[in-house]
């Protein structure tokens, strides 16, 4: 079986937001995939999809306070300026955390460990809803 | 052909460890794919998967030894720190090597480049075995 | 529909080019995918790809330069160094930005943001020709 899907995230705060709930209810067809793939791909630079911990949210305040340090805003050597200096940073977090991710579907769930939770990350000031494409490929 | 399955690691000392081999035994199944992917998902949050140099031990110490000095676990602004000053970088480490592989099959071997192997990066002090699951999808 | 190949990028200078056209020029059995998922894997160790946006050359230059400060080359506990002061620099990056990317495939495409494009990552001073695998898999 294969599903595809486009999905319509609403504009969130800089920093990690848990999105695995929001991901399986929107693909129902989960529930009748036996084992499988589900991907999933933002359509975006500025905004990472990355797979940690989903019960303490000091670690998702921790990761962003440490990725902001990491890449500030201001470095000299910087030429991508003109969007502000929010947006470089978030093009090369984008890239050091991967905008698609792949997950391992069994028995009708991802089989996420028991602290993983899917994050979204969005490293912009303000930087709108974001478009995510969910493709399931498994037998039933 | 869908299959998919479980691992176990056993408990590795914090840093990178070879474990294609290990991989591959686990998986007799990969000798009768002609083409395919096969998918690795640890279901941890403080380690690591990430396709790097085979040969060079050394190679696996630098890449230990920069991770380490790059989010070292005492900075001031960390407030997950009541797991020990190890565990918040683990969780940044892991979110930028990914918990995550897909690997190319091709005449029922994975298809590695001549240096490429699969590492285990385990960013504990004292992580404890390390679950890993397996799905491979292909065309016998 | 399974599909793969081995396609051969020629020496590229050190930094990040776009290859979103050489892919797709590559498979034409694109086309013919109505849904589906398109896996890259780099052969290498010391060059990477990501998805990243692609137009501003400078986004390109400031990723790289960003790059280069954050894993110099001459690092006082680096060990592997016999293969020159850019080669273990090269691993580190590999590894943070990956040397595989799964792509979503809608109506014959890869479905891609507006501003998403592939990206090769060299991170040797003089790589050489990069050899990548290609694997398509999908419903017609």
């Amino acid at each position: 079986m294969w599903h595809q899907q486009e999905i319509r995230l609403p504009a969130l705060a800089r920093g990690f937001h848990l999105i695995t709930e929001r991901i399986v209810e929107a693909v129902p067809e989960l529930a009748h995939c036996r084992v499988g793939l589900l991907h999933l791909q933002l359509q975006h630079t500025s905004a990472s999809l990355t797979l940690n911990e989903n019960a303490d949210p000091d670690v998702r305040h921790d990761m962003d306070a440490f990725l902001r340090r990491l890449v500030p805003g201001d470095l000299p050597y910087f030429h991508h300026t003109l969007e502000g200096p929010d947006d470089m940073p978030a093009h090369v977090i984008a890239s050091l955390l991967g905008t698609q991710l792949t997950l391992a579907v069994r028995d009708g769930r991802l089989a996420l460990g028991t602290w993983q939770g899917i994050r979204l990350g969005e490293h912009r000031d303000h930087g709108g809803p974001r478009r995510l494409i969910i493709t399931l490929n498994g037998e039933t």
